[in-house]
């Protein structure tokens, strides 16, 4: 026959900690922690097989189950030597849930099951407390009769109050036996009256009613709502553990508790919880009395006058330090344990993997591995990449005082304080005057960078993760807060109000881009120190992982921090950045409102050495590692002036009319600047362009070979390519370049973004030209889903909540379909030509999820903006180790 | 040995018609005759592979042509019993290229070749003129030091005209036979001074010189573009012919002339050609006199005196009618012969299938279908499905005289004349008086939609072969000359200026739409009457086709009018043009200026009735056939107010400040809105239009069932789906709603557009919700490129110009790329679903290579405008017997 029902407690059990899946987490370390001889009450498990079971077969149980129920229940009497429903000598017993991904909260428990009317009695004997028992048992009733039986529990906490009332009490502790005991009868009188039948007495059927309600609960709306969120399949199923009760409110020698094998918040391998004397669980949650410190060397710390567990059940203690440090090394990982002292005898509830902040997650994991309880690989496989995001940026003091005024999106991570700035060269003006500046904007756009550079953070009311503001603001380091859809900026009033409260320009604000939290004032952050364990996990992930990792950058600051922070070489230098700097837009825009070829070049002349001079310095930095630079992308119009002042400016300068100016801007005007003259299609039109850019990067190459005797080897990226011949041309010209300049064949190469689905299909031909594909996922996955990154937050909520996208797809790839054109161009390029070298540029290259994908299709590289340099690495390496889980 | 050379001429040849790759097509069809025993004059052919040989081995002869020219030489001289360089008797020869493919012009030629000073006076002699001899040799010094010799042709030229002006002569015929003696010996000089070589003197050294020139042209720059652009190979090669000369200017029993066995315009079957009396090929072509008629029918219904070559040589013009139709029925094509008569000797020089225009081709291919001289199948392979369009549409008369300003694009055929109206409104209420309308715009929008109605033709400065304005003038059948970018409109002013001259708002101009032409005042039209061969032809494709042709179509007219050129259902109904109408777009503006939902439901209300008579209307005139109507798919913004007084028109009729329009108005507003929130995404977002739209279907389709009996199935289309997820959303809605109203299961269906990358790769999942795919190629070749249809006009002509693309993308559906797609979602969907429906409505499917990608992946159906829908039924025919070449 099947076996439904596991048994556990009195030195032994049926299950194991490796049986979660039947079990559920909890019925699993119980029956763990039993077969370790731990002190864990006695009692059963239904396993989740038989909640499938009940629902496949119309809420009925499977043949035989009542039986082994009826085994398990004996067995459980037996150990505690009680007996279910017996007035002198009652067991109780608590039924819960237990699924096999935590659901907290969403489902049902009873507890004190097993009392009525007679055994209530024993209960008050055995515990020499009349008043407990009774007050157990009318929560018993209202419990019961609310999980189980559907009673609103409104209406006891009804009879409560009129009770309360009546006798003039205010606490729930000044009842008296007397006035429980009235209680009971009423609870029990509503009951009846609501259901027309009266409170079961029989514990058996009490048992019957609770296992039923618990699996019945798995299909709640609340739960339902949980497992697809979570994406918790439906057939996973939850067991019920019926075991019997202890209590930690059986006076002085009893307690409850919480506790930690290692500090959760710094990591540091020392005993650390909270109990109370003489309480319930409920209590400690409740809140109502203040827990007091389990160690001793933790409540002198704290300067505690209450007394420590380890002074007041010394005992006691010692046994639980011992239990946690045998959980400990059992489980291999810090453990979160409940206990309860019943009478001075200590009771193992429940042990689980504790959680933990970023930086203790970082210590424990390196600790473990040093004291070998751990491997290297494990440890790596310990650490959440995105956690380290908070590692190197300022967090907000956790005791400071807070008064958010509003909620945007967590952009890009870090706290920072300054005055409000509506504009990007006011910002970069106040900055040069040791300003703290908050750049705030409707939106922002490449002309703002040198604000975004110069402000400590960026707020915006609109856009997405991914927006312009975001993406720029990681790349920088730069805490950002965006799409604070309730903020309503007002640029000529200089004034930001968000729900009837109005801030102005100079006013000082507090952003925390981690949690998206706006707060008016400064609110004093702390500067974390990367410490030692930080580098010492870096390089344990640098031995593991496949891929390089590099870095998007191209300024030096960019380029110098990501060295530091690990990376390997440039994936994506964008030229364009550098033509947005002060001095050198006016060159750009006399370039674009050139009529002939030769003006243009004239134009163009002006720039050369400016570009030139932007990749020595980058070559420079990057000495000895390769560097990607793209050649020029975005259209042209992005460069022209846009406000009235810039116009006059560039009219002057250009010694053309405005109405020329102005007439040039609209034939440059796209519907749809993302799908328009823009990339390689650039190059195409105005070859003089990228001859410039190419000329540039030669030059530099050479000089910096020059002055360091270091060849550098640059690689040049041509964008938007959605075809084989627009490379060839375009490759041919470089070629040229090249040659008049005496560069040698060998001393740079080719390649090209792969961001087209039109590049990914042909990626076979395109190869004949490619040295490299770099995949630029940020079009690719705006052009696959036929979504502008920049207009998609006004409905990607909407998308979201209806479960068609899990994830935004520009911070985690899109496998199913952007990454089936990144496997297919990675075949296919690697067929024409099996050397080519493959890499990523787009945004997702420091997002883990994707940098997996990036691992399982091969590709060479990830690169990522310099903050995310760490969290690739890490990420890297675990997902070389997620592909070959035999490693450890 | 490799057999080099194929002699022909004497009633035999080695070649034939079909050796065409080997011998090129002048060279092939010149064997054919010769073998047929017509009178050719005799040559030999020297092949392509020797063209290719020739490079291969650095410009030298394979081993034995030589012997094998010197032989086929020889055999010349046979047959002409005259002898190549023979004092006396001298055989004179032309040399020219002849490739597999026609490229006119491209190539070198030279005439008259064996002349020198001995040869000259046996011509002389021979022909009894010796001024004819002279003007011979001094023509073949110059055209041989020119092409072979490499002698810039300037020089002679410039000798020829000091001569003239020295001697006091205006015309080349003044000159003397004194006069053509010096002029020979001064351009030997000039030869031999620029070469520091004399003129060769040897008519063997000429010979090969000849032969080496004409190979080396197939190098030449000019042939290398030409190859470029019309796709010709370089291994092609070219082939050599060698011809003995013939004269047809030696006196008054000698002519020259072309003729085609049917007549070119009309298709009629009669003789049709010129001639001249005494003449060599260039004068006919020079112009400098008249050709006269060749058979005396054509020369009296002309009313012409001068007499025909059927009077002046009858027995000659019996030998060409019997050879013209000898050659008709042994090519089983109309034929374009050119022929020479020397002292009354006819000699045919070149046949070949004749160019015919689009009305001649149709009645062409019905006539000889029905002469028994091809099968039906063969007539429909001989019309050019895109040459049908000139048949439904006005031409401009052929005789009338015009006054071009200016060129755009031929956008939409057919030619119209009118006022220049500047706006939409302006346009409506003039046609509304009788007067004819030329709606002149920089671009269109769906707001001109009403106006390009009431318009007689279209002119737009900017936009491309698919702008808004061409797409939508198509589908009207309404001329549109498109992005004529020499015009500059000016709307304040109310003016249209071109190089100079200024035209003003109700000044007439006329414009063809097949040309691309823009004309001043009115030139006359010629409205084409559809012949009976139109219908015959039509039914022998209907006969032949697989697929089905379905129509785009919205308005009743549009419908109606598809109906009548023979669609077999809508695949495509846009429900948003509905919402443009005037009385409708009040209604639409409220709705997006909602704030909740329950206003937008009001509003939508209001709109349920008007949308529901749309599809009333439709149903009724497509009853019987299917009806795919897609739900909205533009973003929200399209349809707010633009102007000022809209915008205070909308303020008023809503009750909302002018200033909240605005702020909604920039909440909407898109960077890139073809990649926004559109398509189904505001179905997600906002269900309440879909629902209304749903509802509006089917209601129309139970009030139509009701009034006519006959069940009406529409297909509601899902647009711009990129997941499997969002479809089932809607579907279970749409479900929802056919529940509602008591709408059976089987009345209607659900599909998809596939318009988007990620669509085709997850065909095979969204099949699983899909009864029909609808390909929008559209859509998806401006995301498969990341190229936006609007804004490629700027830089389409540099792509086309460095080879990127081959043809407009959007006109003719990229199989490498986009096709790729297509045929990838069509395998996958139906691997999912066997039976499911699938086709195509992007302007693609109008376009006939386009119509034969469709037929090779197997789709149901195409979809186009209604006046492509003639078009497509015959592409769809020619695809057929394309993909199965043995059913003729």
């Amino acid at each position: 026959m099947t076996k439904w029902v596991y048994s556990f407690g009195g030195g032994d059990a049926e299950g194991a900690a490796d049986m979660r899946n039947l079990l559920g987490g909890k019925g699993a370390n119980l029956a763990e922690m039993s077969t370790l001889g731990l002190p864990v009450p006695p009692g059963f498990t239904i396993s989740t097989d038989v909640c499938n079971a009940y629902f496949a077969n119309g809420q009925t149980y499977p043949e035989g189950m009542d039986g082994q129920v009826a085994e398990a229940l004996a067995s459980v009497e037996t150990v505690v030597d009680a007996k279910f429903g017996d007035a002198a000598n009652p067991l109780l017993v608590s039924v819960r849930s237990g699924g096999r991904a935590s659901m907290p909260g969403m489902m049902d428990t009873v507890l004190n099951l097993g009392l009525n009317d007679e055994t209530v009695a024993g209960l008050a004997a055995l515990s020499g407390d009349e008043r407990f028992a009774y007050d157990s048992y009318r929560r018993f009733i209202q419990m019961y009769a609310d999980v189980v039986l559907e009673v609103d529990h409104y209406y006891f906490e009804e009879i409560l109050e009129i009770h309360k009332e009546s006798k003039g009490l205010t606490l729930d502790t000044d009842l008296t036996v007397e006035d429980l005991k009235e209680l009971v009868e009423a609870f029990k009188a509503k009951v009846e009256e609501q259901l027309g039948t009266p409170f079961p007495t029989d514990p058996k059927a009490q048992l019957w009613g609770a296992i039923g309600a618990v699996f019945d609960s798995w299909q709640n709306e609340r739960a339902k709502v949980y497992r697809r969120l979570h994406d918790i399949p439906e057939e996973w199923g939850t067991a019920v553990n019926v075991q019997a009760m202890v209590f930690g409110n059986m006076g002085e020698t009893s307690a409850t508790g919480v506790a930690f094998t290692r500090n959760p918040s710094t990591g540091v391998r020392e005993l650390y919880g909270e109990y109370l004397i003489n309480a319930q669980g409920e209590d400690v949650v409740a809140g109502i009395r203040t827990p007091q410190y389990i160690s001793k060397a933790a409540r002198e710390e704290a300067g505690d006058e209450e007394p420590s567990m380890e002074e007041t059940l010394p005992e006691v203690f010692g046994q639980l330090s011992e239990i946690m440090t045998r959980l400990e090394s059992h489980y291999r990982d810090m453990q979160d344990i409940e206990f309860t002292v019943q009478q001075g005898r200590l009771w193992m509830l429940q042990t689980r993997s504790g959680k933990r902040t970023a930086p203790a997650a970082l210590k424990i994991a390196v600790d473990m591995a040093d004291e070998g309880l751990i491997t290297q690989a494990e440890a790596l496989g310990r650490i959440d990449p995105e956690a380290l995001d908070q590692l190197l940026h300022p967090t907000l003091d956790p005791d400071a005082e807070k008064n958010v005024i509003t909620r945007g999106l967590p952009a890009s991570p870090g706290a920072a304080s300054g005055v409000i700035v509506f504009d990007a060269d006011e910002a970069e003006r106040m900055s040069h005057t040791g300003q703290d500046v908050i750049l705030v904007r409707i939106e922002t756009s490449p002309e703002d960078i040198h604000g975004m550079h110069a402000a400590k953070g960026i707020l915006t009311s609109r856009g997405g993760m991914t927006s312009h503001a975001a993406v720029v603001a990681r790349g920088m380091g730069r805490p950002c807060v965006s799409g604070a859809g309730t903020l309503r900026i007002d640029y000529q009033a200089g004034t930001l109000s968000v729900l009837g409260e109005e801030l102005k320009s100079g006013d000082t604000i507090t952003i925390d881009g981690s949690t998206g939290e706006v707060m008016k004032g400064v609110v004093e952050t702390i500067n974390p120190e990367l410490s030692g364990d930080f580098g010492t996990l870096m390089g344990w992930a640098d031995d593991v992982r496949r891929m390089t990792v590099r870095t998007n950058a191209e300024t030096p600051q960019d380029a110098q921090t990501a060295r530091d922070f690990g990376a390997e070489g440039i994936g994506l230098c964008r030229t364009e950045h550098m033509f947005f700097d002060a001095e050198r837009i006016m060159a750009v825009r006399e370039m674009i409102l050139s009529e002939t070829e030769g003006e243009r070049r004239t134009a163009l002349d002006k720039l050369l050495p400016m570009q030139r001079q932007d990749f020595v310095d980058i070559f420079k930095i990057m000495r000895g590692l390769p560097v990607t630079i793209r050649l020029l992308d975005p259209p042209l119009h992005e460069f022209l002036p846009k406000t009235e002042d810039e116009l006059q400016e560039i009219a002057e300068t250009a010694g053309v009319s405005v109405a020329n100016i102005r007439k040039r801007a609209q034939e440059l005007m796209e519907f749809n600047p993302m799908l328009g003259h823009r990339g390689c299609r650039l190059g195409i039109s105005y070859p003089e362009i990228y001859e410039m850019q190419a000329r540039a990067i030669f030059e530099a190459a050479l000089a910096v070979a020059d002055e360091t005797g270091e060849t550098v080897i640059p690689e040049i990226m041509i964008p938007l390519v959605g075809s084989k011949r627009e490379l060839e041309i375009l490759k041919a010209r470089i070629d040229a370049i090249a040659d008049d300049l005496g560069v040698d064949d060998a001393a740079y190469i080719v390649g090209t973004m792969i961001e087209l689905p039109r590049a990914a299909l042909l990626a076979g031909e395109i190869a004949e030209e490619a040295a490299f594909f770099s995949f630029g996922t940020n079009d690719l996955t705006q052009t696959t889903y036929g979504l502008s990154r920049d207009d998609s937050a006004s409905f990607l909520e909407d998308y979201i909540r209806a479960g068609v996208f899990e994830r935004d797809p520009f911070v985690t790839l899109d496998r199913d379909g952007v990454g089936q054109l990144v496997q297919l161009a990675a075949e296919r390029g690697r067929e024409t030509r099996p050397d080519i070298k493959l890499g990523i540029c787009g945004e997702h290259g420091g997002d883990p999820a994707s940098v997996a994908f990036c691992e399982d299709v091969g590709l060479d590289y990830v690169s990522c903006s310099p903050y995310r340099v760490p969290i690739a690495r890490l990420a890297a390496a675990q997902a070389v180790l997620s592909a070959a889980p035999d490693r450890d």
